[in-house]
């Protein structure tokens, strides 16, 4: 059975379409996304699934009103009708712009991953790429984590590096640490998903 | 007329010799070390110092028994002696195990700069690299930065990514970011003694 991956989305996607692309071309094995959730409607994230022949649900967090622990319970009931729970499948926030409660993040550790645009742990949190640009820094990048219930503090998987230019801004730097993540997100769910990935405490070790 | 150079030393002298021997084979141009001042005596660092031709002076902290200040005048003293003063020259801290008091960093602010076994602002402070290993992160490296009165805090001219491996220990680790170091450091000081570095609040900027 191959592994059933939900995807967590709230924007354009790109992310998800690097996931979904390297699935097609086989860069992604023994893997499937078998859902799209996504947190705002009309977004071009649920079009790139529909693309792709993803079923995609949309639970739009503005009209809803649920309180955080309603959300999570629905989010979990719709990813456990496509196999997705605590004992099977895995997670991916890919630009999802909710946080998740700790009783949802405790029920899928280490099968709920997410890409963070810097080096962790620096710029942790939100605008990661802004707080990049005017703390100075020549060299960001992007990670790969577990998710714990701390913001952006979970087991690492993998790190890649992007050179911080003088004439960046947000917006440029952005760019450029997204290319890293399209590259860094897939390779992580090929490790995961060929069960390569064992924790040992804080550090996460690549069979 | 060179730039005068003080570099401050406290160990082995591994980034000394890699500034000494990027000026002697003119990759560092424009500048010389006026005076090497160890912290401590019997390391290597003085021997590196010697072989090389350079004025050296041992302050040797721990049977000087001089208060902070006390300590940091007569540093000031001797480097002004070879021209380095917070008008002229440059003063490179190269492994040296003092925290300067800020009287002595603001005197030479903008013309003292450092190198830090991280990528930060990620593990400021000491153990840098054992931090690094025990967070778990896949990317480290170093950085090059001039030096403020808060610790590891000061606008940074450059910075180098490695690589760490899933069975690096703080010393292997601490070992490939050496190697780093010993390429940052000389491309800093190349690009201050020509002038390239302008510093615009927290980011610098290189001509």
């Amino acid at each position: 059975m191959p592994l059933d991956i939900g995807v967590l989305v709230s924007g354009r996607g790109s992310n998800l379409e690097a996931i979904l692309d390297s699935i097609a071309h086989g860069r992604i094995t023994g893997a499937r996304v078998s859902v799209v959730v996504s947190s705002a409607s009309g977004v071009r994230a649920v079009d790139v699934a529909r693309r792709f022949g993803v079923d995609t649900v949309v639970l739009d967090a503005a009209s809803l009103r649920l309180s955080r622990q309603e959300y999570d319970d629905l989010l979990a009931e719709q990813l456990a009708r496509k196999g997705i729970s605590q004992s099977d499948g895995l997670v991916v926030l890919a630009g999802f712009d909710r946080i998740l409660g700790a009783g949802f993040v405790n029920k899928f550790a280490g099968r709920l991953i997410n890409v963070h645009p810097a080096l962790l742990p620096s710029f942790k949190g939100l605008h990661a790429q802004r707080q990049a640009v005017e703390y100075g820094v020549k060299v960001s990048g992007c990670t790969v984590h577990f998710v714990v219930a701390d913001v952006d503090a979970g087991p690492i998987i993998l790190q890649k590096a992007v050179e911080v230019k003088d004439d960046d801004d947000e917006e440029s730097l952005s760019e450029r640490i997204l290319r890293a993540e399209h590259e860094a997100l897939p390779q992580a769910i090929q490790m995961f998903a060929t069960g390569r990935l064992k924790v040992n405490g804080r550090r996460v070790v690549v069979a």
